[in-house]
């Protein structure tokens, strides 16, 4: 049996995309509307891993997703970046002037502001994803109505692309991780990058103690994010990722830090998909 | 003349809340649609002075909004923090059987998702307001469209509240920053808290060596943020909060940040609203 593979959204997402490009063209794609959907079909077991989008260069860490990584308690063994190709299609036929809404997913739109603020006639409807309204313009035959999607999600769904392109900032990686719900997925040996979480109380210092510890032991931070944590105002979480050259490093940090932070938690340890 | 204040969204939003509560009632709003139009508005000085939702305890930091600070050499002149309360609000006589489609922004639909799950006939539309909607809703008599907005938007556009209070965290506190084109406002004796952004090579220890010397001089971190740059990979922009008792402590660290840092820059300098 093919691997089984959640995605955020449906075929011809940019999530499907990444699922290709880290498991190749043999899986069985699991399309789901939401990534609290997606976490459910890891839990309920109905898909063996996930893919989730975790921060891009517009709009950041989507918090909510570090969350849920956190409270399912699901375990990241891989990360993957893709640069995201936004394009406005609709059915054959269809000018941009006859379109009176455009649908997709909240990141598309953000990501598209400048383009779409020269289109004032445009209604901007949130959707759950890019290729899924794509399908469903193709499957109802929805005229006046556009999808912003990948050009794979207009190959597949058979709409043309009336401006492709439109994303404001050209250059626009968006990180994924892999997510499954055991630990364990790599050797050791294999083994670069680590995201961790940990609490750190509002005291002077604090987190820079904990960075020198970190570079002591020769880790290298990649990503740092703080959190007010709402039932403790005094208290701070913190999502950090570091990479590092032989795992002997981070597992001394890691007795370390487990020591020395509250509520010290490693949510993954995965290959660097950036070198 | 009254303190012209420009606010994201129209009367009765959070943000108009926001503006009350830091320079009271008798001030003249600038009512803009989008984050961009705030700021057009304080730069062609139609307005002097803008409120800006910053981050919120659910959607983590508002990075464009960052990034608009930055880029438009804005000054944080103040913050606030304002709990956040939605209502699912329509004209009166609706029920929530009745509504085809909800309307508001985009972090309000984020932040009443668990509310919104359990009524799946509603269509979720993206606005540009919260407020805005509710408005709307009034002055075009819209049957079956439903707005998600504080209390106060009820009581100004008289609809009436279907569901109060549906944010999925009850406790959910946005800050919110005052910002303005010109630098100084407070006198040195009242400034407490200031925002900074510097940017680091990616090297071991690089960051751990700069909040070493926050921590000598007695600053501190309330907020980190690392943002990585699109143009150069191996550099990462730092978005950071401190506080500190005394300015000649920030000072000091300023002096030493400059030639630590590459592009440092203060985005603010103000009193700490949480106290």
């Amino acid at each position: 049996m093919s691997l089984r593979i959640a995605i955020q959204g449906v075929r011809g997402s940019n999530h499907h995309q990444v699922a290709n490009d880290f498991y190749g063209k043999d899986i069985s794609l699991v399309e789901c509307l939401s990534f609290d959907a997606l976490v459910d079909s890891l839990l309920e077991k109905r898909a063996d891993k996930g893919i989730m989008a975790i921060e891009n260069s517009i709009a950041g860490s989507i918090i909510p997703n570090y969350n849920l990584v956190y409270h399912n308690n699901l375990h990241i063994i891989g990360e993957s970046y893709l640069s995201i190709h936004h394009n406005l299609m609709a059915l054959n036929g269809q000018s941009i002037e006859d379109l009176e809404e455009v649908r997709t997913h909240p990141m598309a739109l953000l990501q598209c502001k400048t383009f779409l603020k020269q289109h004032r006639h445009i209604k901007l409807v949130e959707d759950v994803d890019t290729a899924e309204t794509a399908r469903r313009i193709q499957a109802e035959q929805l005229t006046k109505v556009g999808a912003i999607a990948p050009k794979m999600a207009a190959k597949l769904y058979d709409l043309s692309i009336l401006a492709p392109e439109i994303q404001t900032i050209k250059n626009n990686a968006t990180r994924f991780i892999i997510v499954k719900t055991q630990n364990k997925e790599l050797p050791k040996e294999e083994i670069n990058k680590a995201s961790v979480r940990f609490v750190l109380d509002h005291k002077r210092g604090s987190l820079a103690t904990v960075l020198n510890v970190m570079s002591d032991c020769n880790l290298n931070l990649t990503k740092i994010q703080s959190l007010p944590i709402i039932e403790h105002p005094w208290k701070y979480a913190f999502f950090v990722d570091v990479t590092f050259n032989g795992y002997e490093r981070f597992h001394k940090a890691k007795s370390l830090l487990e020591i020395m932070a509250e509520e010290f938690r490693v949510l993954g340890e995965y290959k660097n998909a950036r070198l």
